[in-house]
């Protein structure tokens, strides 16, 4: 076990990186050179250009002014002091409601921290079960509940605490819920003007032998909304489509590296090889080469546009159905249209921006099977995925190699204690590693099978189960050594009281490993977050080989999103960990609270700075991280009994059984009372703001807004001048609030202009 | 362990008993005195009158045509033969469906026990394990699982039948609920026009310093659904006025009770006590002060009624909302109002004579609470019931009577042997009867505690909580003998994997129990339902008593309802003792099957001659009933597998585990595609009805149908004449099918006239 000291090394080690970490950022942020992968947020918005005009040749890359040097830590105060309603107006209100996911990790742990360390603290320090027994033992558990003896009545102490931490936790997060949802209606409500607004998705259009999609939908929603319905966009499959416009787009980058490889070196014309890979076949002129596909292409392109475009074949059985006022959606997305429940499915539309359109034409038998599948899948992979991994790990040893591959026999012989201790001290690691880092993008793929028709969503899902997988593998599986699938077993064969104490039993032995874990995934984690590293690199590598034009530099940025998906889980974990020792070791306390601040600065400077959200989803996700929390403070409660019960504190059972009745009758209380707030439409809201625009701009043409709201993506592509046309008209017809310079869009696409809030 | 002539000497028995039962039914059934008790239902609809008309005086009262005792059986036939449309215009969809439970549960176990008994049966028969071991054992045991040997292969029959049994039980089930959700939407779209179908209760007004609650609903709705609104009707907290309705009418009986008394003794008048329950006080002349006290509270209810429609006090915060369409009323049932989930609650309103009119104005908060409150007073019902009642059969022994009273102790000790008999082997049984007759009832008054709004769903969650009683306290606890805490105890201290085996392995040591008991529960329950016994009485009773006039012989007979809350949990014990024994013992499934078919014809006896619904809900509980199968079929498959894995039959058990998997998927899948028919409300369906009912009827005067479709009863009790007004017009309106000469409307109040199906 650590004892103090071990601690404070491990501490200052990591205090130690993450203020290298803050250093080279403060640093590298400065230089002009660097201020498209530190601030690309702001190119994007159109509010910054490129610090290339004017002074010294040097002052373009290199800072100078050694002020700016003293005041490195500046960003901070700066990250923090954007008003959070003028944060909603930068980024978005998911970006400001996940910030507000690290307050409230700060807003429930202080306290708990506080009262912890006055009560609970001097209680668990003024006994000296350790001292007597002749266990080892560090300091840290003298300050936990490890030091109280056997069956005392100091345990009232901790049933009080566990009480009083559960009803401060309840409190805060009833709290954060009243104000996310009050913030997420306030948002809705000021919104301008957007097609999602006045859309409804369509799913599961029954086939009609006798009339296309099109006219279907136009005849049902004109028999059953007479007074409403406008009009509707078809969904096409354009899945052909696109990855040729995605190959087209490959070649355009290719011909761009040539010509510049030409440029730089004029005697010698590039060539190529037209076989696989560009590494065999007949070498020819590879400008010529990438000139003569792009025009295929773009003639194949037109060609699969217009086969689209008239082949009944390609539209799927879905469509985006526009109302004339948002009354009318409201209705239409909250109501069941036919008889047969698993035709005619409606849902509000979701952003243009935010469709995933792959996912549109999944009738509903399949969506169900598909569930299975994919429900069943997981399982096995949270359970079973050390499998595969150990039989690669079985492979990557000398002896794995030598029998697959004897002829390498003699050779590794040869020089053998370097490779060997290279490939059995490195590869096992290296396999689960690439596991882990391709996890998040398994999941996602997982979801998407399972037919989500938002970016949104998927992320929302996708982060469930990361959540799960983590609290399986990486809490249970740390407190109970072994995988997985092990600690099933365990669990199945032990009897259903049986199994809190197991896990409670081990929880204040592993509070030393959960503080190292903090410092190095979350301290570091963090400051690593805000350097930026990879981006950087690829920001720097792609500028100095490819970027040619000021429309390829903001290409060549890439600002990312703060990545729900990955990003809220990791958090959640921290609040489990928190809610676990807080009664247990409070010790771990004050580490998380830092992690808490930290991530709070860092994430709110990189939400400014960086991070441009591809979708709005207006803080959707927000029930599910209340209840992940609320899920955390059940499991802690139930770990808090299993423990007690072994410290022959039975007694206090039945109150702690009350505990977590108690907590998920809370949970329940808040589903109903907010979850509304994030899933349906009051109609009421949507008759004001109908009411409101209807006086301000009666005469006001709607269809036209409404016209090509909701097209693929793919078909906008040629037609870039046109749409800028149409948002110019937007912009004219609505005050903007901030000049900008639009240079590219290619992050913001078309919609999104219309999106963003009216607050101000 | 019961043999084979046991159970045939039980079977004999209980044979004889029902026969007895049906004998005796059917020559009561034809005796004219008892023509209102066999068949109330047909002189609630007016369609019989009583039989003494003409003839001799000794026919009135016995049946002499010797013909009609010969073929006493011919009710059977006559029960059968009325179709189903003709069944649910006769009865309605509720009745109708609820006699398809019964067929349903042959539909499933004819074929499965034809499979068991031609490839099971022989299968285990074939064996000699009992005969070799030295166990006693019976010739039934010889038909089970138990004969064939620890890991034997023959298990693999069993295995397959498992899967064969379970898919051939989702097939019908889903045949079922798509059968059962096709008649609903039929019945629904075939019914006349009835105030519920245009309504909508509201709940939850939020209070308004300025406006009154009628003015408050009336401008939401104007604003919120401008061109749909019609009228509303407010919520009179009418309690106090029909607790004195009810005393009034107490009052009204004694009257006639003593103005019977004395016309047949003129000599006395009868003297009544004023004091406590007529015990104590003065005496007064009965007849005189009943008429007093008559006069006085119709004073009074007159007084309390202009209170209540004056007072804004009395005003509740709910209103019934109509509107002019059927499609605006499914829209506003199916939205949420407000931005405050809690306040403008919407659904759809019950029919009138099914609303529940005391829970009307409880506020969001408080539901939620009680919801908590009854979720851990029914977990104490069904653990702890046994404490209460073993404290009374404690004190219901000698010693404890002894202890309670001893000055009976002489007493009691002289006369001991014949008492002490009686009490020790009497008392204590009756103290659990007791609990068991009153169960219902106190499962009723927890559902009306948890404020549901509807008689139809109170009665549905009466039934879920008695299912879930019957499962722990009757087949768990039988077949693991102990309490219900005793269980909780030993599967708390069990493993997860432990707890089917345990169960598992008694399952076919109580095959005997459970036959025992499907003859005397069932069997001889059904015979004992049809001779109605206690009604019997009672109308004799009260019409040698009570009866005057023809009004007074119609309000002694009491056809009573089918109860959903107790008949349909009965059924499921045995879908569930048919599919666990299915696999085990398949020699328990003749048992059931001849409970169904018996079950079933005297229940169509019963719906069609006696019962009278008091709701119709359109079959409103079928999800229930489908989700008690499916949920029987799960814990067959795993009580199945807790069997099979004490059998060593262990590499059966991933086959066993998928079977489950498949089951709740298959719910799911079944739960998405059928359920929103019972508690969605198509918009397709809505505006079809609105767009005919506009082309045949341009003129008809909505908002006069609808003025007063909501008022509580209790309003409605002086205004008889105008009522009768009221529906004659509706009659010469739409043609009655059948023609009815209403007598009595004391059991179809009137907005039921203008229900029943339209599908002649």
């Amino acid at each position: 076990m650590a004892t103090l000291g071990d601690i404070g090394v491990a501490a200052a080690i990591n205090i130690l990186t993450a203020f290298a970490f803050l250093l080279a950022f403060a640093i590298l942020r400065i230089q002009p050179i660097n201020d498209r992968v530190y601030f690309p947020k702001w190119y994007l918005k159109g509010l910054r250009s490129s610090p290339l005009q004017a002074g010294l040749f040097v002052s373009k890359f290199v800072n100078l002014n050694y002020k700016s040097y003293i005041k490195f830590l500046s960003w901070m105060p700066a990250a923090l002091q954007m008003p959070e309603p003028e944060l909603i107006d930068h980024a978005g209100l998911d970006s400001a409601v996940y910030l507000r996911i690290y307050l409230l990790g700060l807003k429930i742990f202080v306290p708990i921290a506080i009262l912890a360390f006055s009560v609970m603290v001097p209680v668990n320090w003024t006994n000296s079960t350790l001292k007597r027994s002749n266990l080892t033992y560090s300091s840290i558990d003298k300050l936990s509940i490890s030091n109280i003896p056997t069956g005392s009545n100091r345990f009232w102490t901790h049933l009080v605490m566990a009480y009083a931490f559960s009803f401060w936790a309840c409190y805060i997060l009833k709290r954060e819920y009243q104000i996310v949802a009050t913030m997420r209606l306030h948002f809705l409500a000021s919104e301008r003007r957007r097609p999602d607004q006045f859309t409804v998705l369509v799913r599961n259009v029954p086939p009609d032998p006798d009339e296309s999609v099109g006219e279907l939908v136009e005849h049902f929603f004109l028999v059953n909304h007479p007074d409403h319905y406008l009009t509707h966009q078809v969904v096409y499959n354009a899945k052909n489509l696109s990855s040729l416009v995605s190959k087209k787009k490959k070649m355009e980058n290719w011909l761009d590296y040539y010509e510049l490889k030409y440029s730089r070196n004029p005697s010698t014309r590039p060539t190529k090889k037209t076989g696989f890979l560009g590494l065999c076949g007949s070498s020819v002129d590879a400008i010529d080469f990438c000139t003569d596909e792009i025009k295929r292409l773009s003639e194949e392109i037109e060609l699969e546009k217009q086969k689209v475009m008239n082949n009944s074949k390609y539209i799927m059985p879905a469509a985006f159905v526009s109302f004339r006022t948002r009354w009318a959606a409201a209705v239409c997305a909250q109501t069941q249209q036919s008889r047969n429940p698993t035709v005619w499915l409606t849902e509000w539309a979701p952003e243009p921006r935010d469709v995933y359109w792959d996912n549109m034409a999944i009738p509903y038998v399949s969506l169900t099977i598909r569930k299975l599948i994919i429900a069943v899948a997981f399982f096995f992979l949270t359970f079973f995925f050390m499998i595969p991994i150990a039989f690669v790990q079985s492979l990557a040893n000398i002896e794995g190699i030598e029998k697959a591959a004897p002829f390498l026999k003699s050779f590794i012989e040869m020089q053998v204690k370097f490779i060997k201790s290279f490939i059995q001290g490195f590869l096992p690691g290296i396999a689960l590693k690439i596991f882990l880092i391709f996890l998040p993008t398994i999941l996602m793929i997982m979801s998407k099978f399972e037919g989500f028709i938002s970016v949104s969503s998927l992320e929302r899902r996708a982060a469930t189960r990361y959540y799960m997988f983590q609290f399986i593998n990486v809490f249970l599986g740390s407190i109970i050594t072994g995988t997985a699938f092990q600690q099933l077993d365990q669990f199945i064969h032990q009897s259903a009281n049986e199994i809190p104490k197991t896990i409670g039993v081990s929880i204040p032995m592993k509070a030393t490993f959960f503080i190292t874990y903090i410092m190095v995934d979350g301290w570091a984690g963090c400051a690593g977050e805000i350097l930026r590293l990879k981006p950087l690199i690829f920001y720097h590598l792609k500028n100095f080989f490819l970027v040619k034009t000021e429309k390829d530099r903001e290409e060549a940025m890439d600002p990312g999103t703060f990545g729900f998906n990955t990003g809220e889980p990791q958090i959640q974990l921290y609040f489990l960990l928190g809610l676990v020792y807080a009664v247990v070791t409070p010790f771990i306390l004050p580490y998380i609270i830092v992690f808490f601040g930290l991530a709070y600065v860092v994430y709110r400077h990189q939400i400014i700075n960086v991070y441009n959200q591809e979708y709005e989803s207006a803080a959707a996700f927000w029930p599910d991280v209340h209840g992940r929390i609320v899920f955390a403070l059940v499991i802690s409660q139930l770990l808090l009994m299993g423990l007690l019960s072994t410290k022959e504190a039975a007694n206090s059972t039945p109150l702690l059984i009350t505990l977590p009745v108690l907590t998920i009758w809370f949970h329940l209380y808040c589903k109903g009372r907010y979850e509304p707030a994030f899933v349906k439409h009051p109609l009421q809201e949507a008759m004001m703001k109908d009411t409101l625009e209807r006086a301000r701009e009666p005469n006001f043409n709607l269809k036209e807004f409404l016209q090509n709201a909701y097209i693929h993506p793919v078909f906008k592509g040629g037609e870039d001048s046109d749409s800028e046309v149409m948002s110019e008209k937007w912009e004219d017809q609505e005050p903007v609030l901030v000049q900008t310079k639009r240079q590219s869009r290619k992050n913001t696409p078309l919609p999104s202009k219309h999106s963003g809030s009216l607050s101000s």
